[in-house]
């Protein structure tokens, strides 16, 4: 467990358990709660059935169709209000064969997996030579038309990181690396997988073509992949390799996000989203991205309403499409960005403990801010001293002014797994996934009971 | 680093230490070779290189032929005599496509590799019922013909142990599971990868079918994929699996050993074989399987040669096809069984560190098994209690009851890479591999320059 982190908010809520205001509201609720959802089992069972029983969930295919089905008939069963799929249409990108094989000056077989609206190479494949860069700098800088005819090889290795922070500019390899490459006339990409594993599981993901770039096969090679290939390319002779990315796109498919609600006994307090997402890749069975995600969401809201029913509405939202644009995010603030919106969360970063509490809340709720972060300190929970940002699912509530809580989750190993064949539910820690329950359930029940009115003025 | 194990033969060593008939032969010679070989680079460079220029090198195949070509001009390189293949023929097993897919009750594919030897489907695959044993012995027990149309699965999970002493009980899972399934009426098998890792790479390996065994398809799922198909098994619906397995037979590729030597001074004392194999599976690059193996035996030969001729000749037998059942061994036996052998040893349990040293010496020969625990005991190597076996790279030289000496490795992490494409160099460690040589290059000493006869006459 850890302390509080040293920090400005932190010392002040150090300070401030000793004094009265704190023990007016919630103490005696948070501790019933907490213990309880320290022996919660809906997320584990959440997250077991859908893996199990859905699998592999990518957006605006069957399979997401079979999602939906599965989370309202869960949910129902589990007791939650006004269920529904709310259905919207997008355009589906779907992977086909990926296979590459390096052909001189050392024949073998690269593990790789093709991004996120990649182009398609026709079924008979293309052939290359590699052109190395290390990093997505080096791709950026050289010169127009250089890689014309060529195959660019990016290999920007990303290293573990508690709060995941590495992936915003490592990232970057992945989702502006393509079209780079495309506009000095490349005729594919491959990138090292944006992973800290060392195993033969590719890490795929989206990227979006910018503007005035011509989509062009793009994939990422596992990491020991990767690092074979810089090995060979260091030999210094060139490097010739045939690329097999099979892929399509279909117009108009049929998505949607899962509502479900804990109604709140004051309707014009607004409504306390605990968000998710309901979508995969197609790789893995989405374990950690995000079944979890929606697990815990789910059970955090039954644990506050078993305590009693709460101020605020809790809606929970389990957003489609989620892992290839956040068409269920917009999709949601099309339908409900009207409704008055006291707070947004969410999960989406696996199910490792929660280690810090971020907070975006109105001016005048430092006390709130303060409950939570105390109700939190026996999970070995600190406060931080960024502001919190939200994620995909939320985004656009955000954007419009929304409150926002992140329960930090510890993503050491969340790029082992991310976007890989190894997201599975063998990832996933029963014992930390509950302390997440908990740290949840919480928190929801501070924000949802709150007699604050959650906005500015 | 690790104590001397207690037991019969440590508790002698232990004694014997302070004898003044062990100060006469060896020690300071071994802890020179010993300091030495601690630096040495030629193991690690042995592994990269054959790793990466040739990669994959499947018994019978062109890979493996450029494995031989790529290993005569090594070991020339480094200065060894008599460098050359010894050519045979044998059959070919070659992987096609490797395609699962549950149909119902809740499609998803499934990540496997079929097994050596595996009957092949058509393209267009078949379809069957999974019939759920948790072990060989449930499948064994099963009645006869009660397999009749469908699909075995057999979920037979080993855990991990330091000696690998649990893969004789759980490989024959894979070993005489497809037989026992194929005479029971079984259309195809699946099993539980014979491996102790969590992630989505199946470990393939060799079986022969038994006599009367019809070939039917027969293949290894990745541990997850294992875990994901008992828990849909247990949901108690019928569940039916589409499989494509598409594999091929050829008659009479070549093959090959290759064979380099440090000659020794009295030829009459007879040949030290250190031995290894140069073949790999198909879809990793055979890093602990078995590229470190032929490093450590090269790198080990150099470091005693560089002390001085060795009274015996030490003659590095790098064996062909190895992983699917000896032929290498087979054909080096028959080549050079008459000639006198002193000693056989092998490596082929990847490069974490000795820990454990076996003899299986002639009657009259403890003092010099003595000798040889002295001088490994500062590597942290005790002396064990069990009679040394070799493995199947000597197995025919140790049936005719040529001496033996096992240098087990820690096999803890061995069978989370075994046969799987995580079978890459990023996961050999150089430091460990450095103790192995330095543990080989003592014992190759010590034997090579023994005064002893190495017979029991």
């Amino acid at each position: 467990m850890q302390k509080i982190r040293s920090g400005t908010l932190a010392a002040l809520l150090l300070g401030s358990i000793f004094t009265p205001s704190l023990s007016l509201a919630a103490p005696a609720d948070s501790d019933a709660i907490r213990e309880a959802a320290l022996k919660d089992d809906v997320a584990w069972n959440f997250t077991e059935g859908l893996t199990t029983e859905v699998g592999p969930r990518p957006a605006g295919t069957p399979q997401e169709a079979r999602a939906r089905d599965w989370a309202v008939a869960k949910l129902k069963a589990l007791g939650f209000s006004n269920v529904r799929a709310e259905p919207y249409t997008m355009p589906v990108w779907l992977r086909g064969r990926d296979e590459a094989r390096i052909l001189s000056p050392f024949p073998q077989n690269l593990v790789l997996a093709a991004l996120g609206n990649s182009g398609s190479t026709s079924d008979k494949g293309i052939e290359g030579e590699i052109v190395y860069f290390p990093s997505i700098d080096a791709l950026e800088a050289a010169p127009a038309a250089s890689l014309k005819g060529k195959i660019a090889f990016v290999d920007h290795g990303m290293g573990a990181t508690q709060d995941g922070s590495s992936y915003g500019y490592y990232g970057a390899a992945r989702r502006q690396g393509p079209s780079i490459a495309s506009k000095k006339g490349a005729i594919a990409i491959l990138i090292r997988s944006i992973g800290t594993d060392h195993h033969r599981v590719p890490h795929t993901g989206v990227q979006m073509w910018a503007d005035g770039a011509t989509p062009i096969p793009a994939a990422a090679l596992s990491v020991p992949d990767a690092e074979q290939l810089v090995r060979i390319v260091k030999r210094g002779e060139p490097v010739k390799v045939h690329l097999t990315l099979t892929s399509r796109m279909l117009k108009d498919q049929p998505s949607g996000n899962v509502i479900a609600e804990i109604p709140g006994s004051d309707p014009a307090a607004g409504v306390v989203v605990a968000a998710c997402h309901l979508d995969s890749w197609d790789q893995g069975t989405g374990a950690i991205d995000d079944a979890t995600g929606c697990g815990i969401a789910a059970a955090s809201a039954l644990q506050v309403a078993k305590a009693g029913q709460p101020r605020r509405t809790i809606r929970v939202l389990m957003a489609g499409a989620e892992e290839v644009g956040g068409d269920g995010a917009r999709a949601y603030f099309k339908a409900h960005g009207a409704e008055r919106h006291a707070l947004a969360m969410e999960s989406d970063f696996g199910a490792d403990r929660v280690w810090r509490v971020d907070f975006k809340l109105p001016q005048g709720h430092d006390d709130l801010a303060k409950r939570i972060a105390v109700a939190l300190a026996p999970l070995g929970v600190g406060a931080g001293r960024q502001e919190a940002g939200g994620g995909a699912d939320i985004a656009p509530l955000v954007k419009a002014g929304v409150p926002v809580i992140d329960l930090q989750q510890d993503g050491t190993r969340y790029f082992d797994l991310h976007h890989t064949p190894d997201d599975t539910l063998d990832k996933v820690d029963p014992e930390q996934l509950r302390q997440n329950v908990a740290a949840w359930a919480v928190t929801l029940n501070l924000v949802a009971n709150a007699s604050e009115s959650m906005s500015a003025n």
